[in-house]
């Protein structure tokens, strides 16, 4: 399978890694021989319809600061949408980073890709945010599959048992943590007795937060997760600006404190209910399965049968999402095959 | 799909009443028609080629007993398996209920039904925990699905998630609680301070411990239940003798005392690992997502790659179980025709 990755961080470079490291177990468990004939960075891209080198790109990459450099294959100042629409990868990765403020570039991208007819599995939550439905129609229209696992709980396969779990009963509603690093500062606001500015700089501390945390605290990273569960998961067409969202700068030490004393936690609760698409802090109870410390997430499915299901993982990380990258190659491949015999 | 059912009991009445409920969604989006083409239950069969009349079937049960009361079609003292070889069904449900210390008259329907290229759905934990190698490769051989997710999680798919979970990363241990009537009995304890005998009166008074509470607080249940794990999501050929099995019985009030103290729960842990095959009463962290209250069950699944995933649900009921039939015929139906095609 002829593979077209964009975006060579981090992530891009784990999933090139993960590849070349299970490349004999994924032919001969899968049939499946991935190729990647292209390659775009922020700076530049590299091409080649037979292949390129795996080891060259990673050492281009690192010495050189693009792939563009790499020699007889390299391209500066590629023109990206022109690169994926001719070229014959049968499918793209997009592995940039979310940019919540800026989603066109992505969005292009992922259009281009499917106008073309190829797969895309995307790991930047930003085009999906403002424009799920869209993307999910183009994708259907020109036949493609469109995958996305890595988006929300990482390495945990979170979308994928919710699917799983949808298939035999209807779900209601769901209540969920998505975001790790607001998780982090509400556990030590509460196990602690920290104030929300101690605890946000002792997150930034470990690597946990950004330097700019707003992505995080004002609740726009789940936010975007919830798009995502609603659209791809409840068949709920929406966009982030449907969402109604609340941060927890304004959470203070007397909350939580008062919380407790009820037998509660306040976590920031990603909700999809009928009546209600939000981002809040809540009251929990202590005893409840979505009471989780640390940077864990959940998802708690409420069904039609009056049970709940939940699911506990951990959120996010290069190596997992290049996991959920990978997964989602191998969903890809054989939904090609099967439709091909 | 031609369907002879095993045992029409409360798991057996509520299948066919959810098969009815959903007879047009399951044909409109599943394109599956079940007919039920023989019941047996514990004094008697009721047979049709064409289909019985599930109505009257349920009607039957009801006011006389047993299906071998049904005009036309019933049969007083049938050999079952005779039964069962001869039957054009294409798939058996074996929806008695568990009896750990008689496993071989279901073993034998089993291994009737593989031997004549019957697939199998299977509720019974009982013939699974003594000889789960055996059938399998009986399955096999004979080129027949063998599905038994009501037999863990009941209505929480557990098996189905395990093993999505399998799919993208190597699980590499086991951490489990899986009877929810032993759960019921250490959160009482726990929470309100009763010793076991206490505890044990209450939830036989609640309906959630049989008046021979054995299977449940001698960890037999659980250990049924390891072996179904072992064998059918982490590949591992095993059957109850190989487990090692302690109860809750031994569990005492100062034990339970001296772990809350630690920041501990005591919990009945079933456990799977390279070097362990066991169910024994274990501490666990109190704010770990193990530690469950009332009847729940979890799931924890150590990876590979270091993380864990944790699956939070209700364990058992009628219903759930059920659905869970439900699910696994779909899947079957899916699996034979994608074979067909």
């Amino acid at each position: 399978m002829k593979i077209l990755l964009s975006g060579f961080g981090v992530v891009g470079k784990a999933v090139i890694q993960l590849i070349e490291e299970q490349r004999s177990k994924l032919y001969s468990e899968h049939g499946l021989s991935p190729s990647f004939v292209g390659v775009i960075d922020s700076k530049g891209a590299a091409i080649d319809p037979r292949g390129l080198d795996t080891s060259l790109l990673l050492e281009t990459k690192e010495k050189q600061g693009s792939v563009g450099a790499m020699p007889a294959h390299g391209i500066r100042d590629a023109k990206e949408l022109d690169i994926i629409a001719e070229s014959e990868a049968q499918l793209l990765v997009e592995a940039t980073p979310t940019t919540v403020r800026t989603p066109g570039p992505s969005l292009e991208r992922l259009k281009a890709a499917f106008r073309t007819g190829k797969h895309v599995i995307c790991v930047n939550k930003a085009p999906l945010a403002v424009a799920f439905p869209v993307l999910q129609e183009l994708s259907r229209h020109n036949r493609c599959e469109f995958r996305y696992s890595g988006t929300v709980g990482g390495g945990t396969p979170i979308l994928s048992l919710a699917e799983e779990v949808g298939r035999g009963s209807e779900i209601v509603a769901v209540r969920a943590i998505l975001n790790g690093t607001t998780n982090f500062i509400l556990t030590k606001m509460d196990r602690e007795g920290w104030d929300f500015d101690t605890a946000l700089k002792e997150a930034q501390r470990l690597g946990y937060a950004e330097a700019d945390p707003s992505a995080d605290v004002d609740g726009i990273d789940t936010a975007t997760k919830v798009v995502i569960l609603a659209n791809g998961v409840l068949g709920r067409p929406c966009t982030i600006s449907d969402v109604k969202i609340e941060g927890i700068r304004g959470v203070t030490k007397a909350r939580i404190e008062a919380a407790r004393k009820a037998g509660q936690a306040v976590k920031l609760i990603a909700r999809i209910a009928s009546d209600d698409l939000s981002v809040a802090p809540r009251e929990v109870a202590a005893d409840a399965p979505i009471n989780v410390g640390g940077s864990l997430n959940c998802l708690s499915l409420e069904l039609k049968t009056g049970g709940e299901v939940s699911l506990i993982g951990r959120g996010a990380g290069g190596p997992e999402t290049a996991t959920a990258i990978l997964r989602d190659l191998i969903d890809i491949w054989h939904s090609v095959e099967s439709h091909r015999t």
